[in-house]
């Protein structure tokens, strides 16, 4: 059996095999794929994977439609499992904890960013993704993401997760909720705020339900009016499907857009003051530019990129998420339906958030 | 003599005959002018016109940079005079007062906006710019600026001056003066703050006095080192001419550029939480495009155009120069030497703000 081998090494500090799902080329389909993890750091932690979400950026990665990706690539950056080994100097877990892992594995931990738990913006250039990036604490090698049955990990940047929380909606929450919840909380969203959100998926879906909770009013642009009784039964007070003719303006627009789009649409529809946070980030070669001097037609309406965001943050959106029973809709699938729940995100056809059962990756 | 012929006119209720200086193309050169103002109603003043600024926007707009201008077209947003006849219902202003006259010369007064006194987002669209704009409160007959010898207007788009003010450099403050002051105010600088200003011309250098009064520390980003000296005479930490190597991160960059270049650059330069206001216009062929969503790299960091500023904040801007004796460097021409002043901002050879006195418009 996988585990009992896993314990082992990491008892002996040898490296971790691991079985998981990886993707060969940009164009390829995914396989099952084994490979090995770094062995067990004193302040590391072993996490036996249950669920792995499929967030929209693992597509732009793996296609490498934002940069060159590192292949093979196993992508997943929306982990939930339980720890079943720890370092010898781990404080903030015991084996048998609940733990999620978000978009991040490490960083340097020295910077002013890292020192304010900002470790996304590490200034030393060491922040390592969870998967398709270059691992500069473990001699560069590449980091392999969450479609996989295990994830070594310091526990530094390991978050707790309640032990009877459901871990199937909490892996989502460790990019699509704090990548929602930061600009929420970044634009200080209070009762009463006008907010609206453009995108209607993965990320849309937990901004609305995220800002629904902190009291504000809360409009949502989508492509069509499909999923108009959904927005409204979460609570949304409209879904508009053009943004033409909208009269009210707003505090505070979230994008998630992860296509073509011009931001000054939303722009306009800012009020003064208001602000527009853009989260979804767009394939380079989709994106529109826009001439940001013409800002000045659009005085005093803010602009800015949010990322992620860091892991205090992120442990705070999770305890914010439980207390209030925020979760992402979500599908469960097979880890051999990999493939097509991309297709089904690419077109648009996906209705809920894919979470791969670690389950059923075959031994 | 033409003042007393225009107090007859302003008794009686006729149309106030003015003289100026016009282009008559967006390729001609200026050439006197001369036409008629709209007669004085109840709530107007008379103002005859001391000095007039030039500003970069006034080259913009008579070459046509922006949008299509109306021919002929008498440019000038920055005027300063005295106050010499006044609608019967005026209560703002005494005949003998100074006054000034910037961007706007009307709006709705019905709006949000207007009430707010941010005219400039009136949200009627009844704005009326200063010159080369149709007057919808006057059968949308064009405006004429201030590079002439007086103008009617609102009381309530006049600003107050004090008697003892120095007109030749008030008239610069009310274009120049509270299009910078207006995003200092908006990103409320405090004291300790880090501010850069891109471009030291005419606004960077009024930027550069508000934010070190303000009690920030100042850098600026200029094309070459030439005015590096006067820089630091002001109180500026560093005139930098290239952004490559800059280590310090700012809290408020204000961009003067009106040319080409990215904003990007100077996102970069910002700290988390930091802003860009951008408050110079490129000409429409020269704007650089820029992809928006890559603000996601520069997470935290807000970009928002600013857009000269409202009749209150106007009042306050002129107030706080006239206290603490903040004026432009300016260099007083003749009326005849207009062509030659654009020139010479055209090429960036204009090292002072030039001001027209209008004692020398031939009558």
């Amino acid at each position: 059996m996988l585990l009992s081998e896993n314990l082992t090494q990491a008892k002996e500090g040898q490296r971790i095999s691991a079985k998981g799902y990886a993707i060969q080329t940009k164009d390829s389909n995914f396989e099952s794929f084994s490979f090995t993890r770094h062995a067990l750091g004193d302040y590391d932690v072993l996490i036996e994977i249950y669920y792995a979400g499929i967030c929209h950026s693992d597509i732009h990665s793996a296609r490498s439609e934002w940069h060159k990706g590192i292949y093979p690539m196993v992508p997943g950056h929306e982990i939930a499992g339980k720890v079943v080994a720890i370092g010898k100097k781990v404080s903030k877990f015991q084996i048998g904890d609940n733990a999620g892992v978000g978009c991040m594995v490490n960083s340097c931990g020295e910077c002013e960013s890292c020192k304010k738990s900002q470790e996304q913006f590490c200034e030393n250039g060491k922040m390592v993704l969870t998967y398709d990036c270059k691992d500069c604490f473990h001699n560069n090698e590449p980091t392999y993401g969450g479609y996989s049955n295990n994830i070594v990990v310091s526990e530094k940047f390991a978050i707790k997760v309640p032990q009877n929380a459901p871990l199937e909606k909490v892996a989502p929450l460790l990019c699509a909720g704090i990548t929602t919840y930061s600009p929420l909380k970044f634009s200080q969203v209070k009762k009463g705020d006008k907010v609206g959100v453009a995108g209607f998926g993965g990320l849309g879906m937990m901004a609305v339900k995220y800002a629904i909770k902190m009291g504000a009013e809360v409009s949502i642009f989508a492509r069509n009016k499909k999923k108009e009784k959904e927005a409204l039964a979460m609570g949304a007070k409209a879904l508009y499907d053009s943004t033409s003719d909208i009269q009210e303006r707003f505090n505070l627009i979230i994008s998630t857009i992860p296509t073509a789009y011009n931001p000054m649409e939303y722009v306009n529809l800012l009020k003064y003051g208001g602000e527009l946070a853009i989260v979804g980030l767009p394939p380079t070669n989709e994106s529109v530019k826009t001439d940001m001097t013409r800002l000045i037609f659009n005085a005093g309406k803010k602009v800015y990129g949010s990322m992620i965001g860091g892991i205090k943050e992120t442990q705070e959106m999770l305890d914010f998420s439980l207390q209030h029973q925020i979760y992402p809709e979500i599908e469960i699938i097979r880890a051999n339906e990999i493939d097509k729940a991309y297709t089904n995100l690419t077109n648009g056809k996906a209705k809920f958030r894919y979470v791969i059962d670690m389950n059923t990756l075959e031994s």
